[in-house]
């Protein structure tokens, strides 16, 4: 790797480095005040970039699978996990500590991992991803309907903030990779080089297709201009610059996705049920300053307005200023420190005019954002600056519109849980809000109530405190973003996050033609009884609607009472005819559904060892008939859906199973799923 | 009823009918070209209508649980059935003949009843929606995360196109109201008079809660400046207003959703493989000549563009022009009529224009946009146009491009598949795209390579020809929408369509805490054994986390061989020591799945009658650990959802079941489904 702090920063562009012959702009190390690099885009060719990507990237990336996918996105996780110090090096640089750092690199890379276990397990080992089920839109079931989601043969770019360069760049690309979309990351300019430093490693690598990852240090001027109706814009910062991306005329005319995440005035609650000496008033207090002091506060999810009872405010501001005291600001490499400094002197003049904004109606209780003692570290040169608590006037203004990104939170006081919902509404629209509460009533209320105003609420209590992620870390698997001022835009969340990137599509067809296009086996297509009992047939020859239609077999009043007697499932309505006449829905003795399934799978088993190794689960099992005494019952099993695992020696399968009656009713309906070998000799 | 069309259309805003008293526009019939009403928003106060839907229309709606609101969707419905003959009989001034009505008027209405289903059958019996299983964020289980979606406190404008009074207004309707969303209609001026006499009649009937609905007849002009983050605008439309709307301050930075279908340039394809007498080529030729004439045309999803293989374009322009020449134009009232009027003058002008910038790259081969024989009607006061077919040179660009909102389209050749999936992309995202083939690789290719610039994708052949709804209608059960020029948006698809109302929550908290917010039983949260069998408790006296936890049962290995013998289910791993040793996932004998399952049953069952009716199916069956002989199994059951069902005399209630084996190790887990008496006495 080369030592990427040096000069000018390169960008990664339609399969070569990039470095622009200009001086560039100087990007300063927020710890020393000291130029670290130089940043510019001049003579980028970002036209290149965009077909680079379209023509080479997502063809690329299209041709495997979600599975084979996944695998890269792990290899990529487990291979920058290897570089983590030379990263976490890099980092001091933006102002962060060692903590800071884990929760940009740590958590990033995690969440690579995490989405590649997603994509694993909660996605075909296909190239199309189904939406819900197969819709019947005629009585005779010969035209269906299936929503699916296909790969954009487009770009997707992502245009980041300056405050997490690691994990705000892997969290947007790894879904879209997972959804076949090619990447342009554009990095916030301030702490572009760490970003720079794990593209390159990822570059290096050679892991991902060449095209599904480009880079651009320095100015974007113009890119939008190259996109169109398969491009998306995934961008996350202020508000302001949400708006004019918003007014791009590709984006109101050309059909451009934009997604947004913005900062917002992100509230937490102290419940109306929590005193002084619950547990829930010190994690509370404790989320508070986490939330205030991680990243010196500069995270879009960060606590800024603090809501509690009126008669326990001045308790809390006291135990926070208490806490806050305890906080050593300095050089994030020295030891001991606990917040380092903001990302730059900008960014200060930013924060010190907010908190003036907010002076207007609050006053300060903790801290002195003029002075600040710093350990190791000039507090002028670097962008230090202290924690700084506020406390609202009542019915204050500016803490709901005013946002200080840095170590700055102002409390609220509140008179009832509808007050402190209506104040949490205030902040029109925010990425997360918490709640610190036992009393369920109060969690309930308060999560109903302010849940349309929020993408993510977090109920802390000391049931959840020991494993909770805490109110200002987004996690993989849920979804982040905001309605409103938090930007409208919809991020993570596990499968979710990967179908942002994909298109919906509704068909319409024959079951047969649904079949072709999906790959699965839809309910009315085609069976193919080839006389080989599919149990015998590994992965390798097993295909598509291979089926085994059963004999009947007779149910007899007999093996009904044997089964209750066997089983101990001696409910009335298998045992006694009397009782079992005034059912409603039997009118009589019938078979225990448990029974019928049963049966069925003696009717269509194989018995002898082959490729099907287990049984390991049934879905969606409906008893549609009762089974009486007397009536005969035949089961046919069809291949449904074929899922190889890629890092087993088997794989899964899905089986459409049906029971009917002696009529041809359908008595029971479900999918049974097996493992099977992916080779197999007798 | 009083009469609507004579005189000015009034507004209903605000719990009242408003009648503006200013001269207002003249609006025409379409067929006679005489005056039928005026319209005129003069004086109605926007503000009062968007904080009536807000403070009387939202919390009305959303007292009701999603299943309320389906049984009032359906009773509108029902009861609009019975006026049907008065709005069809409006209808015909509007252009359209009977057929058209029935699209508009019976399809809406149709749609409202299909929506209503929805969310009786696929939403729970509550006010929040869980999108999602639950996830485990930590080790222990005591931190999970959730998906929830809620209702806004806001209000959804509809601002829709004129050429479907009736559909367009009702399908947005419906979703909004089971999404507890309150609606202000802004219908377009051509055709108003429609659209007031079918919210006249909802609003007379009295069947929704006041505020639920408002009708704003006139200019919106200025409607947007008091709407805000919790509100959102679903706009049917041109591409050109859609970009104003977006262009709006409140859009851009004020946090309101918009949401857009405009109309697109929609393609038939004609497959590669369907010779001239196949009979897919006489599908394909009827569905052009029905989207050309059906609503002469004036329909966002009509086919624009017919993509045909160049050795058959001939046949095919000769098949569809033949077809065209039986087409009879005039009053729609009149007998044998096939073809309408446009709305109006103006937009028999606007059409004329988009055939000559057609012409550009294009000729006429059927029809003469300046001349058309009418029956029972004058050609110039009425807005008559005959059908016009055009055919386009090779890489015209017209095409892709311009559209003629009018019974016109354009024959474009194709050279081979991948040909005409470029071509069709050529329209840069459309609502709808068909294909008729009986090729299964044809479709698949077609299908998948078009996929991501169409919104709905019908597959047209033999087989589902017969109940085949057609190229341009939208389904209520699948989305409705394309990317791009299509506008970007999503409407219908069944539950989809609610959710896009409402907003998407990630909750994070204890299990207790979850099953508190989300009213369903989460796992690891407390149970309630109380020492009555849950069994013996009928709806009204069942709670979430009642439970019945078993005595343990030991299965022994003669258990498994008679269940064995007695089902057929011999299996190797069950009966053949030697076999199963070597199973790599066994390694000797196990008991059968079904056999855990059916002695779990005995185990929690409660025999006598009682108000458990019927077990009507089990969900997410998961076999985690083999249970070997002499191994000991014990089930807890536990409430896990309880939908009462609003037109029956019992519910639905969803049990969560755990088997575990003597180690306490979980060894299957699904979920039981039972109906239930809403009261029992013993």
């Amino acid at each position: 790797m080369e030592p990427p702090v040096t000069g000018m920063l390169e960008s990664y562009a339609a399969g070569r480095w990039f470095r622009a012959d200009d001086e560039g702009r100087p990007v300063l190390d927020a710890v020393t005040g000291e130029e670290i690099s130089r940043i510019s885009s001049t003579g980028l060719d970002l036209g290149a970039m965009v077909q680079h990507a379209r023509t080479v990237g997502a063809p690329a990336l299209q041709a495997l699978t979600f599975h084979e996918r996944a695998a890269l996105l792990k290899a990529v996780a487990k291979d920058l996990m290897t570089r983590k110090d030379e990263f976490y090096e890099l980092s001091y640089s933006t102002g962060a500590t060692a903590r800071d750092s884990a929760v940009d690199i740590d958590g990033g890379i995690g969440t690579v991992f995490s989405m590649a276990s997603k994509g694993t397990r909660e996605m075909p080992n296909d190239t199309v991803y189904l939406d819900g089920g197969t819709e019947r839109l005629g009585r005779a079931g010969t035209f269906l309907g299936q929503h699916i989601y296909t790969s954009r043969p487009g770009v997707a770019v992502q245009i980041n903030a300056f405050n997490f360069p690691v994990w705000g760049m892997l969290e947007k690309l790894a879904p879209a990779v997972l959804a076949g979309a090619p990447t342009i990351v554009k990095p916030a300019a301030q702490t572009a080089y760490l970003t720079e430093a794990v593209v390159r490693r990822i570059i290096d690598a050679g892991l991902l297709p060449e095209g599904a990852l480009q880079l651009l240090c320095g100015s974007p001027q113009g890119l939008l201009d190259e996109l169109t109706v398969q491009d998306q814009v995934a961008f996350t910062g202020s508000a302001h610059t949400a708006g004019l991306l918003r007014n791009h005329t590709n984006v109101l005319h050309g059909g451009v996705q934009l997604g947004v995440e913005a900062d917002s005035l992100n509230c937490s609650i102290l419940g109306p049920d929590v005193a002084v000496d619950d547990p829930e008033f010190d994690l509370f207090v404790m989320g508070v300053v986490t939330e205030m002091t991680v990243k010196a506060g500069q995270k879009c999810t960060a606590i800024r307005r603090v809501l509690v009872p009126r008669d326990r405010a001045d308790a809390v501001a006291e135990a926070i200023s208490a806490r806050l005291a305890k906080v050593t600001v300095g050089n994030p490499r020295a030891e001991g420190v606990r917040m380092g400094a903001l990302v730059s002197l900008d960014q200060r003049e930013e924060v010190r005019k907010a908190i003036q904004s907010l002076r207007a109606s609050a006053e300060i209780v903790f801290g002195n954002p003029d002075r600040v003692d710093t350990v190791d570290a000039d507090p002028e040169r670097g962008a230090f600056i202290s924690p700084v608590l506020l406390k609202a006037a009542d019915g204050a203004v500016e803490p709901h519109d005013v946002e200080a990104f840095g170590p700055v939170s102002t409390l609220i006081a509140y008179d009832d849980v509808d007050h402190a919902v209506r104040l949490a509404a205030q902040g029109k629209g925010s990425l997360v809000g918490s709640l610190a509460t036992h009393d369920p009533d109060v969690a309930r209320r308060v999560v109903l109530g302010a849940a349309p105003w929020h993408g993510r609420i977090l109920v802390l209590d000391r049931d959840d405190a020991a494993e909770s992620t805490g109110h200002g870390s987004p996690l993989p698997v849920l979804v982040h973003g905001g309605p409103g001022r938090a930007g409208g835009g919809e991020e993570l969340g596990g499968v979710r996050a990967v179908l942002h990137y994909m298109q919906r599509t509704a068909i319409q067809a024959s079951p047969d033609m649904l079949t072709a296009i999906t790959g699965r086996w839809t309910a009315g297509s085609a069976r193919n009884d080839d006389g080989v009992h599919p149990f015998r047939k590994s992965l390798a020859s097993l295909r598509i609607g291979d089926t085994i239609a059963s004999a009947p077999r007779t149910v007899t009043l007999a093996d009904i009472d044997h089964f209750a007697e066997f089983t101990g499932d001696t409910f009335y309505a298998h045992t006694d005819p009397e009782a079992a006449a005034k059912n409603p829905l039997f009118g009589g003795i019938v078979a225990h559904g448990y029974l019928v399934v049963s049966l069925a799978a003696g009717l269509f088993v194989e018995p002898n060892p082959g490729p099907v190794l287990a049984n390991f689960g049934v879905d969606n099992l409906r008893f549609l008939t009762p089974v009486k005494a007397d009536d005969s019952i035949a089961v046919t099993l069809t291949v449904k859906q074929i899922t190889p695992r890629t890092s087993a020696d088997y794989g899964e399968v899905r089986w459409d199973a049906v029971v009917v009656n002696q009529d041809g009713e359908p008595v029971a309906t479900y999918d049974v799923l097996t493992l099977v070998s992916k080779e197999w000799t007798d």
